[in-house]
């Protein structure tokens, strides 16, 4: 059992790193993130950080993937179910504001490395759309790289890291049920456009 | 005519100071903008800039609500039509990169106060949907705010500063040609939704 030790020490020394910069990189990006702090937070030598997670961006992209990981384990992708794919999404926008904001530091500071992961598994998900598209599960009239993007937008505008989104304001919570029900409905119109006959979505 | 000769230099340092300060802080945000910087691209001395400016922050409001008063005043909101205009954001948020940086930016690291003009222009939009709602050129199913924000959101979604937009690709141009028509589609999908008799847009 000792002989564990050391690499229970570090696993668990990884984990208050990968803690403390979810706090730090959420508040100020990655250029504005300190690695002292980060150390200083995760109470460890700043070196440690460089050895385990090699730079600042490449912790920062561990970080990031780490949640989203995360979440696609707890919520997976329905491409039978665009609507219920989007509620979740609204709601895990509004309940992580500060994996959002990293998600929306990363389209500003971020390498294209950093962003490959991401962009593989979008694009697994055109494939599952597209197929559900021939399958006449979804509809034709929007390409599926379309709705997917406009489902994540849709689904995310409303969290505080969207340069659109005014604050809800002192009937928050209500006000989200009634956004939430918007976004699902707002989908259910995308995703059926031109299911079946290819011109019943289409509104005259 | 030489009485005028400072008040014309100092509106051109102003100006700039100002294209100066876009290009800073599309970059490098507010917090890693450097005042030095734009102070040599705008070749003037630095204490200028907070003699005119106040603070970097003051600054980086100034530079970001010009730009929106420059697109407003090109492209005005037409609440009588939405899918018009979206397709007019979706080519200037392609077209104008720097300032969708900002806009992101701005909603990371900008405090309260520089987003208050921007959330009362959202209010004068939503008062002009609701008008257009009651008068039956705009469906019911949505509400205002959220037909607003969804436009917003949708029309954007491919700007280099969205967090999901993957990269356009080789066939740039192309894609956006088809991109900016279902952007269009889309609209005019949830805008009509609920027209006239309050069903006819529902599909069922």
């Amino acid at each position: 059992m000792k002989k564990n030790q050391p690499i229970r020490n570090a696993e668990a020394t990884k984990k208050r790193i990968l803690e403390a910069g979810l706090a730090e990189f959420s508040a100020h990006g990655i250029a504005g993130g300190r690695v002292d702090r980060i150390a200083r937070a995760a109470r460890c030598n700043k070196n440690l950080i460089y050895i385990y997670f090699q730079d600042k961006q490449t912790l920062f992209t561990t970080v990031l993937l780490k949640h989203l990981r995360r979440i696609h384990d707890e919520r997976p992708f329905t491409p039978d179910d665009l609507p219920g794919y989007a509620a979740a999404v609204f709601d895990w926008a509004l309940a992580n504001p500060d994996l959002m904001r990293l998600l929306a530091w990363s389209a500003l500071e971020e390498k294209a490395e950093g962003k490959a992961e991401r962009l593989a598994g979008f694009e697994a998900k055109f494939a599952a759309l597209s197929e559900m598209q021939k399958a006449g599960h979804v509809g034709t009239v929007f390409p599926p790289d379309f709705l997917l993007i406009a489902v994540m937008s849709l689904a995310t505008a409303w969290s505080v890291a969207s340069p659109f989104a005014p604050s809800l304001g002192p009937k928050a919570s209500e006000r989200q049920a009634a956004l939430r029900s918007s976004v699902v409905e707002a989908v259910r119109l995308l995703a059926s456009a031109g299911r079946g006959t290819g011109k019943r979505g289409k509104l005259q």
